[in-house]
């Protein structure tokens, strides 16, 4: 087998055949530790421990999530992996599987297709899942999307409604990184700092923050993917309440390689305000890297990865709540991602 | 709410912006008995009684699966929740959830992509599942990903592996009817036999037999998508068996509409063989009815819903099973459908 499928990398998905082309993708992608029936039958079984499954699904297609001249196929599928598995550990759940759909060109060169299937199966290892089935077809670009499955191992889904006023907000992984890199892959100067385009290209979310965020007793959580003020405006609706951000407490996300990032693109485009302005736009704003954002108790003893930006306050009961404020004020401009406008 | 919706029906997905769309779609896809966390998180939560989860995902696009020349919203919202749906039962089990991925354009009417929800939820609830979540996006043409998930309470999953010489061959379900819709609807016939056309826009696939073959004790199944011979053949070769269909045993399939509508085709079409050859042609190689075919032991009494075809012997041990035989000959021309070709 792995001699026909080293023959046949050189084509395209139109040389391979569908059959030839699933084949090829499955041995690229671990079922993983929790899966009986994976690639192969009508559907797959995955393990269930806790007698419920989190799941969340999502699209990642060519043109508007990616870009085939920036990303590899590796990077798409690692990418497209962490979005969905992102939302189960956004909930408190454990990451046990996942089911991808591709579709693509009949003309796409099949070594794409394996470094998808590759890059998909490693971050899904990285999160300790495994990819359980899926679907292909053919289309005009593109298209991929997928199912990420998780356990809750008896624990309650931590939701985007149970912030209470006097609770702290933290954030697990990075702020910004994703909108820096992105700046700096359109403003053509990705080797300026690696790490952040890599976060662009290839996000990598600290899925164990999730169930640890659980464990601790957090009220509510959500996957930072529109960008922070957006998404913490999703848990301030939710729950009824008001957030506010001090820029104070983003001392540790603003500095290096963010600053330098800044400082590189303020001096080469249009952007009229200053390198801060600009590092503190991205943290606030740039969406896509995936952290973590949670709303805890004070009394909760955070671990060291989890950064109190906030706090939450009651909320202005004629809007039933959810303001976001930085440093008490609302913030001018858009705060994030919203698709169809 | 109501009135808000009925406004905004009347533009398209850009007036009504992505968040108004999840509303207007929420609203229209019943959650179902099992989900615990619904629409509106970053994943759902939904029962998983057996302590293991059935999950499959099929992609419909539009221009590969569907034309929405042809295709009502409705219709799409129908088929694309069957072929999942169809997926799980094909494994013995019981459906719980969907969920499901939208991108469209953003000129797309927003009734359309109501009466799509409306389609999706109607055959959810049909098959006793609700619609759990899921993700839109902007596209230059309709793409939909439906992931659907089921139960098996406590019944082992039923396999494509399992057929053993001896066991006899059942369908439920009709065979044809999808292609013979088709084949009206490519004809600008379709008023000659609206139950045709509606098979294969809205194909109804028998759910509750997969459970009920499970409990039979059917050795293999699956669901009926790619034409009778060419899913039958994955049955054989996932089993290292030979199956032989007997033409005589398919009266039942052969009749009316099928017939009446193979008289009316092969009258108008340039197709050189007989009504009679048209219609067999139709029942072993039609795709897209999404019936269900088992084995089972042949002391198995089976329910009048199942219709013996054919039969399962002893594989050829150099080809290592995979063969499929009509009446004892291999049948010429191509058995269905592969994606890439």
């Amino acid at each position: 087998l792995e001699a026909e499928i080293t023959e046949s990398s050189a084509g395209s998905l139109t040389d391979l055949g569908e059959w030839g082309l699933i084949t090829a993708l499955a041995a690229r992608m671990p079922p993983g530790p929790f899966t009986s029936v994976g690639i192969g039958d009508d559907s797959a079984v995955v393990a269930a421990p806790s007698g419920s499954v989190v799941a969340a699904v999502d699209l990642s297609l060519e043109g508007r999530h990616f870009l085939r001249s920036w990303s590899s196929g590796h990077d798409v599928g690692v990418k497209a992996a962490a979005r969905s598995l992102a939302d189960i550990a956004a909930m408190g759940a454990v990451p046990t599987a996942l089911l991808v759909a591709l579709a693509a060109p009949g003309s796409l060169p099949v070594q794409w297709a394996l470094d998808f299937a590759a890059g998909l199966g490693a971050e899904a290892s990285r999160a300790g899942a495994g990819v359980i089935g899926g679907d292909t077809a053919q289309a005009d670009s593109v298209l991929v999307s997928v199912t990420a499955f998780g356990d809750l191992y008896g624990l309650t889904a931590v939701l985007r409604g149970g912030a209470s006023p006097g609770d702290v907000v933290a954030v697990a992984g990075p702020l910004g990184h994703s909108a820096a890199g992105h700046a700096l892959l359109a403003a053509e100067l990705p080797s300026l700092s690696e790490p952040l385009v890599a976060a662009h290209l290839r996000p990598s979310p600290p899925y164990e923050a999730g169930p640890e965020a659980a464990r601790l007793g957090a009220t509510a959580m959500i996957d930072i993917s529109d960008g922070l003020l957006v998404d913490l405006g999703h848990v301030a609706s939710a729950s009824g309440v008001a957030i506010d951000v001090g820029t104070s407490l983003l001392a540790d996300f603003l500095g290096d390689p963010i600053a330098l990032a800044a400082a590189a693109i303020s001096s080469r485009t249009e952007w009229a305000a200053s390198p801060q302005a600009l590092a503190l736009d991205w943290v606030l704003t740039g969406g896509e890297d995936h952290s973590l954002a949670a709303t805890f108790p004070p009394s909760v003893a955070l671990p060291e990865r989890w950064h109190v930006i906030g706090s939450v306050r009651a909320g202005d009961p004629e809007r039933r709540g959810g303001e976001v404020t930085v440093d008490g004020a609302h913030r001018p401009g858009p705060g994030g991602w919203e698709h169809f406008t």
